[in-house]
């Protein structure tokens, strides 16, 4: 790799001149101005300028700038809509920026065998819209699906609430056409589920970037359900919901989704978006979709409303009808953004606990609260015991988002230590990589990265991401002290 | 590697003496009459004595046996029950065979969690064994799931018929201990269904031991459905029951089970067990199970009928109570038993195909068996399209194997012509290496080989298996009839 002296010194112009033969002058974005756009992804903490961004519409143009890279030595990156919360798609020094904005086409439609062939630009929303008129559907649906790409969600093996019963996006995509680091193009997976030989298409969803860049994304469509309830459940205390969870999941039901949001999410939603349909007064409420034949959901919506009532379930409400349905989502889609209304910024945590750990873990993080003075607003995915505390501070103070980061760490921590995960749906990327050895041995974090080598021996594709360098929490957070003139601009 | 003429050469002793003072004697195998029970799996028309077998207890033991290996550039394999139909546990030249039959510890079994930690060497149904008590079952049944391991079915990634609904293993395997190939010991997956990092669970499982060997496997286990019913229906055309299939899907049903058998397999079903109980002048039947709800079956089921008699369907009978299901179930289970008693030897392939190309598939396999001139029956997973003819031959003729050997290739290359796959859950193993070419393309074929190297550098771990060497299946079949003597010793 280059070190930074030599980033600054090098002659871009011959690099640009072979991207511009490909890819036309407005295939190359080369002034200051517009690459501002491109510094960050939805971790805004974290800032760099890319050095060029350029706008590939094909495989062969995304292998050939590879290609490109690879002569020069350049560090390269894709990035889709620019929604990940984890810094996956944050530029390194002196890296070129593959953006997939043009790469929005929906190749092929073969409803017969349930499947759809995207470029990675297209947004998530999309494969559903595509397909919904013939009573179909995808799956994995994160908060920002209207706006969010399938190459994002490949890259960070997204969730969303419907996970819990469908699976993540490693369990929807059946084959993938890749360019490897080195600019070769070769097809992982297939068109079927199950492919012979070692499952390159599981490893190479959720790499973040750091093995090629997917330009062919085969997705699976599932059959819309005959019938779906929503019903909401309003609870005076969190343990009360929690247990609700557990004895939903114990008694064999799989909800479509099942959502908790404590209070201070449920009022930061209703300030927002004034619907009026969350009670303001509960400590915590429970959305649970049930979906499958009529029969089936009305049996277990009655199954569910008996044991939110057996887990002192104050009212419990229903929505049978689209509309209602959607509404009763928004909010709960909206709270991210809500969360935004209480306090000037927050921090999006994400990790993921065993469910009977969700009492526990949430005392915990209720005491982190007071011992740093930190407001924490928490909304998850109940169902998968995957956590989204939301940490409420004002960067304009300095010294603010060091301090919240380190909250965010001792969540993390408090996840491993209860035999969870660092990461549910967000991935690692640039934020949480110091975290990985709290998680995996030396040993296990080795044996990722044999497989990093062998895909992106140079170590151009997507830097810095993934695992520790440095090697430490302590080191990286020094080297982000030393970093913060660039973090901070910004703000 | 070493060359034959230097395994000949090979001084054993210090090797055994090593293993020894790790595993005592009786862990060491080394007489020529005991090896022979080892010399093939379930292909048993390929067959080569391990120079030695031994037969570790923990994981540690393991490590220490493949260290020993490395030392010694010893070729090793694992072998579970040795029920494997692509001899993914064929010894290789001069290999040590490390069996699993005394790792059949059930490790831990947490069912708030729902999760199951065995080793390798446990069989597939004391795991459902284990926890059918508390209501909770494992979902992965190949039909040998009363005497397969555990371990062969992560490294064959295996199926069975509940597959269709709930995945094969690789969906329910949540994290693995593994010895890699020169000896360390890793950690991959873990206690969750999704890690951070990169999916090396899913990378290993299916990896029939070219990455190195799992001794602790943490799998998932599922809530019992509360009502199950077997449907059989019974069909005069082939056709008529694959449109019944591609029907049932369409409608949205994904049946916990859906298989098809044609007349030879019905009859030589009834032939064996005297059950009774399928129509022997049926075309075709097939076995459709439904779970879930009561309600939702009760709905299910009348639909399903609905669809099978708009399809033609003479006959259908179902079973609700678990001995009659039992036995509906039975026939299919016993059906490659069965074909044993129509002719002296069969041949099973293993192919996936498209749903919508069964009828198409199904008329050129009737092509190919008057072509060659063999009766050739046909089981298979209908549900997912995946393939199970069964080639009735002699072996005792000189020449047959090798004929049959091609009309299952020829099978095979219809499957990948009309977008399927080589084999569906049997796995590459030893048989089916010189047809990837015909699946990958070399560069999709070399991807695979950098993982390989990483994990298996010195190419110690389960040699020659999955990966075409000789490159192609001219090649192969030469080196095959020279190496006739070796496959043909036994019959």
């Amino acid at each position: 790799m280059l070190t930074h002296e030599k980033y600054q010194q090098r002659n871009w112009k011959p690099i640009i001149k072979e991207f511009e033969a490909i890819l036309g002058k407005k295939g190359v974005i080369q002034r200051r101005e517009e690459l501002i756009t491109y510094e960050c992804d939805g971790l805004a903490s974290y800032r760099q300028r890319p050095d060029l961004a350029v706008l590939p519409k094909t495989t062969e143009q995304v292998a050939e700038v590879v290609k490109i890279c690879n002569k020069y030595s350049v560090p390269f990156l894709a990035r889709g809509s620019g929604t990940g919360l984890s810094g996956g798609a944050l530029p390194t020094q002196g890296c070129v920026l593959i953006v997939t904005s043009l790469m929005r086409q929906i190749l092929k439609v073969d409803l017969d065998n349930q499947r759809v062939m995207v470029q990675p630009g297209v947004i998530n929303n999309w494969v559903t819209q595509t397909v919904s008129g013939a009573g179909f559907y995808y799956a994995p649906d994160p908060s920002s699906q209207i706006i969010c790409s399938i190459g994002g969600n490949v890259a960070e093996n997204s969730g969303g609430v419907h996970c819990l019963k469908y699976g993540v996006t490693t369990n929807h995509v059946l084959g993938l056409k890749v360019v490897t680091a080195n600019g070769d193009i070769v097809d992982l997976g297939g068109q079927i589920p199950e492919m012979p030989g070692y499952d390159l298409t599981g490893i190479f969803v959720g790499s973040e970037g750091t093995l090629g860049i997917a330009t062919e994304i085969t997705l699976r469509i599932l059959k819309s359900a005959e019938s779906i309830c929503v019903l909401l459940a309003d609870f005076t205390s969190v343990e009360a919901a929690g247990a609700a969870v557990s004895d939903i999941i114990s008694a064999g039901i799989i909800p479509g989704g099942m959502e908790m949001m404590d209070n201070m999410s449920i009022n930061a939603v209703e300030d927002v978006t004034a619907m009026n349909c969350y009670p303001r007064d509960a400590v915590a409420i429970l959305l649970v979709e049930i979906d499958g034949l009529e029969v089936e959901v009305k049996a277990n919506k009655q199954r569910v409303i008996d044991i939110c009532k057996q887990n002192g379930a104050r009212n419990i409400t229903s929505a049978n009808d689209p509309e209602t349905r959607l509404k009763l989502w928004k909010g709960r889609k909206a709270a991210f953004a809500a969360a935004g209304h209480l306090s000037p910024d927050y921090y999006v945590q994400d990790g993921v606990i065993p469910r009977t750990q969700l009492p526990y873990v949430l005392q915990e993080i209720e005491a982190l609260s007071e011992k740093y003075g930190y407001k924490i607003a928490n909304v998850f995915h109940a169902g998968d015991g995957n956590l989204h505390p939301l940490i409420l501070f004002d960067n304009s103070i300095p010294g603010e988002l060091e301090k919240v980061e380190e909250v965010g760490g001792e969540i993390l921590k408090l996840c491993v230590k209860v035999g969870g995960s660092i990461s549910g749906e967000h991935g690692i990327g640039a934020d949480k990589k110091c975290y990985m050895p709290d998680m995996f041995s030396p040993a296990d974090l080795e044996t990722m990265q044999w497989v990093k080598q062998v895909f992106n021996s140079k170590g151009l594709a997507n830097p810095e991401k993934i695992f520790p360098t440095p090697r430490t929490c302590g080191e990286a957070a020094r080297a982000v002290s030393e970093k913060k003139f660039e973090k901070v601009e910004r703000f």
